[in-house]
C-alpha cells in the first residue's frame, strides 16, 4: 500500500476507535508493553539489520547509537507506554454544558482527532511512544520515520497490529510508511481528505520541510532559541546556576539556552565569574563588543549569531541596557519557545511574562523545564512553537480535539 | 507598503496590543462604532466609487448587494461592534494554575494570537466586524478584501486607524492590503514568520486557494454539506419542520441542509408529505431509486450529487436501511459541519452522536442553529470544519492562544 492508501485505510480504522472504551484502549496498550518485552528478540534482530546497513552506507556513532535497540531500551519503551496506560482519559471530557436561548442543550465534550499523521527521524522508540499516545487519544495513526530505521519500526508495529486483531480492532489503525519516495510523502502531507493532523518530530530540517509543503493542520514544534535575561536586580546566586543549567545540562535540546542577555548594571566581575564557570564546563562564548571587551576568548557575534540554535557548547552573551532592550532582542532573534528573566524585581518580572511572546516564560527558573514529563502533563509529543492548537509542551489532551453535542426536542431557527 | 511589509508593520504594532487594558480596548471599540455613524457619508461616498466601478464592470444584482452600503447598513456595523464591547475579555484568563513536581509554580493562561490575516471577498462590513474581533482579542490584523470593495474597505480601515493614533496605540494595528497582486497575496499566505494565523471568509473556492497555498497555520471555514437523518423512531412532528427549517430557511449558508437521510422503515405516506411540503416550498429533489419511485419529479442523485453543496433549494433525498448506514453515509460524503439525527430512540440519539465526526450533531434540533450568536458565544467570526484549534463556530475565545507562566526560585533541572 503507498502512504496515500494507508491513510485512508487509517481513517476507515478510526471510526471504530472514536466510541472504544478506556478500559480496552488501556488493556491492549499493556498488552502492547507485554509483548514488546517477550518479542524483544525478534525487535532486537530486525534492528541488527537496520544497524547492519545502516554501517555499511557509513552512519556515523552517534546516529547509530540513535538507532540502536537493546533489551534494556526496549524495556524503556514498554514502560513508557504504561505510564501512558496511567494517565486520565483524555477524551469524552465535558468543556462545557449549557442550554442554549433556543432551548437546546449544548454539550463541549473531547473527542478523538482521528487520523494523525507523524514523520520523524531515525529514532526506532518513537513509533512504540506514538502508536501508545495516539492510541489512547482514540487516533489512528500513520507513522513514516526515517528509511534507515524501517525494519525495527515495522516490527514494533506489527506487534501492536496483531494485539489490535486480536481484539477485534482493525490492524489499520496503526499504520507504518513502506519506505515511501518523497512524492508519495508530499502527496501524503497535502492529503487533508484522510489525515487531519500532522507532526513532525526530528530536526530543524525535518520540521521546515513538513511546514512548507504540508497541506494539512501541522503543529511545528521544536526549533528554539531560548535566553535567559539576568536583570540588574538579579540575585547572582540564582543566576549563576540558572545560567549553567540553562545551557550545560543538555545542549543538545530544543529547551536549552542559546542565548545569555546581562543588563548593563551587572558588575563587570559577576558577568565575569559567569563567563568563567561556562568555560570551565567547556562553553564557547560568542558575545557583542562589551562581552568580548571582558572576555579576550570570545569570538564577536555578528546578526546571524542572535537567531542561531546552537544545540551545542556554544553561548551568545549580549549586554543589553534594561528589560525593555531584552524583550525586543527577544522578540527579534526568539523562536517563541522558552525564555527566563532572572531577578527580585516584581515589576520587571510580571512586565517579562506578560509581554515575552513565548510558549513558556520563566521567572527565576532554568529553561530546560520545558518539557511534557516535568510540567504534570505524564507525556510528550513534541513541544509546539506556533500559537494555533497547542502550545509548548504537548500531552494526550494536545492530541484531542472537541465536538459539539445538541440535544432538542424539534426546536427551529 | 506591500502585503508583507504590511504584515512585519502589523507584528510590530502587536507587541503594544499585548498588554493593553481592557477599559482602553473596549473604550476604543466604542468610538470606532461611534466614529463608523458620524462618518457615515464618507463611507458611503466611497462605497459609492465601489458601486460604480463595479456596475461598470457588469457585476451581477446579488454580488452588488452584498457591496452596498448606505446608513442602515452602517447602523448595523456599529451595533455589531457595541455587541463585541459587551463580551467578556477573552485574554488573560487562568485555565490552568499548579505547582509542578519542582515546585515551580506553573500559570496557563490565554494570551493574544498575535497578527491574524483575513482574506474575505466582496462585503465591506466584514472589514468592521474583523477589526473589532481581532482588536478585542488582542491581536492585529491584517485584512485582505475583494479589489471590488477596496474604497468601502479603506474607508472603514482608516476610521479605526485614526482611532488608534488618538489613544497612543500604533494605526498598523490594523492593515489593509492595498489590492495585492497574486503573488503578493501568496506571499502573505507564507509568511509565517509575521502572520500566526490565517482565516479565509468567503466561498469555496477562496476557501479552497488559501488552505492550498498557505503556509501560515489556517482554519477551514465554511464548506457545509449536512445531513438530516429520520430514523424510523421519529416523531414526524417534529421531523417535517426540521427537514422544511434546515432546508429552506436560509439555503445559501453553510448550516443549511444538503442531504435528508430517511430510514427504510419511515411510511411512504410521510416520506410523501416530507417531499411534497419541500416542493411547495420550491425545493428540487435529487433522489435515490427508491426516491424517485415516490417522486416522479424528482432528478436521479450520481456519485456526485452526495457531495455537493447546493446552497441552492436543492435537495439530495436517500432511503438509508438503519442508523449505521446513515452514519457511514455522512462519514463518507459529509464535510464535519453540522448533522441531525430525528428520533425517539434514545440508544440510537447515542449512537449517532458519538460516531458521526462533525462539528456540531444534533438530537431533534436544526442544522441550523449552528452559528456563534445562537451558540451564546456572542460573536461569529467562521465555523470551522477542520479539528486542530477551534472546531464549529469560532467567538472570541478561538481568536487566542494561551501561553505558560512559570514562577520559580532558582530552580534548575
Amino acid at each position: 500500500m503507498n502512504l496515500i492508501e494507508q491513510a485512508k485505510a487509517a481513517k476507515k480504522a478510526s471510526v471504530q476507535l472514536r466510541t472504544l472504551d478506556i478500559s480496552i484502549r488501556n488493556r491492549m496498550l499493556e498488552e502492547f508493553a507485554d509483548a514488546l518485552e517477550t518479542n524483544a528478540e525478534t525487535i532486537i534482530e530486525a534492528n541488527g539489520n537496520d544497524m547492519r546497513e545502516a554501517e555499511q552506507r557509513g552512519m556515523g556513532t552517534a546516529m547509530l547509537d540513535r538507532l540502536k535497540l537493546d533489551e534494556k531500551r526496549i524495556k524503556g519503551m514498554a514502560d513508557g507506554i504504561r505510564d501512558v496506560v496511567k494517565l486520565d482519559d483524555p477524551l469524552h471530557i465535558v468543556l462545557e454544558e449549557k442550554t442554549i436561548a433556543s432551548g437546546i442543550r449544548l454539550k463541549k465534550v473531547t473527542v478523538p482527532m482521528g487520523v494523525i499523521g507523524i514523520i520523524f527521524e531515525s529514532r526506532p522508540n518513537v513509533t512504540a511512544d506514538c502508536i501508545a499516545l495516539c492510541f489512547k487519544a482514540g487516533s489512528a495513526c500513520v507513522l513514516k520515520g526515517g528509511k534507515e530505521s524501517y525494519a525495527s519500526c515495522r516490527a514494533i508495529t506489527d506487534i501492536f497490529k496483531a494485539i489490535a486483531e486480536e481484539n477485534g480492532i482493525s490492524p489499520d489503525c496503526v499504520m507504518l510508511g513502506e519506505r515511501p519516495s518523497h512524492e508519495e510523502t508530499a502527496a501524503f502531507m497535502s492529503c487533508r481528505e484522510y489525515v487531519d493532523l500532522l507532526i513532525p518530530r526530528g530536526g530543524k530540517n525535518l520540521i521546515r520541510s513538513v511546514v512548507d509543503n504540508a497541506k494539512v493542520p501541522v503543529i511545528e514544534t521544536g526549533a528554539g532559541v531560548c535566553h535567559t535575561f539576568i536583570d540588574a536586580a538579579a540575585d547572582m546566586a540564582k543566576a549563576l546556576p540558572i545560567v549553567i543549567n540553562a545551557k550545560c545540562s543538555r545542549p543538545s535540546v530544543c529547551n536549552a539556552m542559546e542565548t545569555l542577555l546581562v543588563h548593563e548594571k551587572i558588575k563587570d566581575e559577576d558577568l565575569i565569574t559567569i563567563l568563567n564557570t561556562l568555560h570551565e564546563k567547556g562553553v564557547k562564548i560568542v558575545g557583542d563588543e562589551a562581552v568580548c571587551r571582558l572576555d579576550s576568548s570570545a569570538a564577536a557575534a555578528d546578526e546571524a549569531s542572535w537567531s542561531t540554535e546552537y544545540n551545542d557548547m556554544i553561548l551568545n552573551v549580549r549586554v543589553v541596557k534594561d528589560v525593555q532592550e531584552a524583550i525586543a532582542h527577544i522578540e527579534t532573534y526568539g523562536t517563541h519557545h522558552s525564555d527566563c528573566i532572572v531577578t527580585e524585581d516584581e515589576n520587571n518580572a510580571s512586565l517579562f511574562l506578560d509581554q515575552v511572546d513565548s510558549a513558556c516564560v520563566y521567572h527565576n527558573a532554568s529553561t530546560r523545564f520545558t518539557d511534557g514529563f516535568e510540567f504534570g502533563l505524564g507525556a510528550e509529543i513534541g513541544i509546539s512553537t506556533q500559537k494555533l492548537h497547542a502550545r509548548g509542551p504537548m500531552g494526550l489532551r494536545e492530541l484531542t480535539s472537541y465536538a459539539y453535542r445538541l440535544t432538542g426536542n424539534g426546536e427551529i431557527r
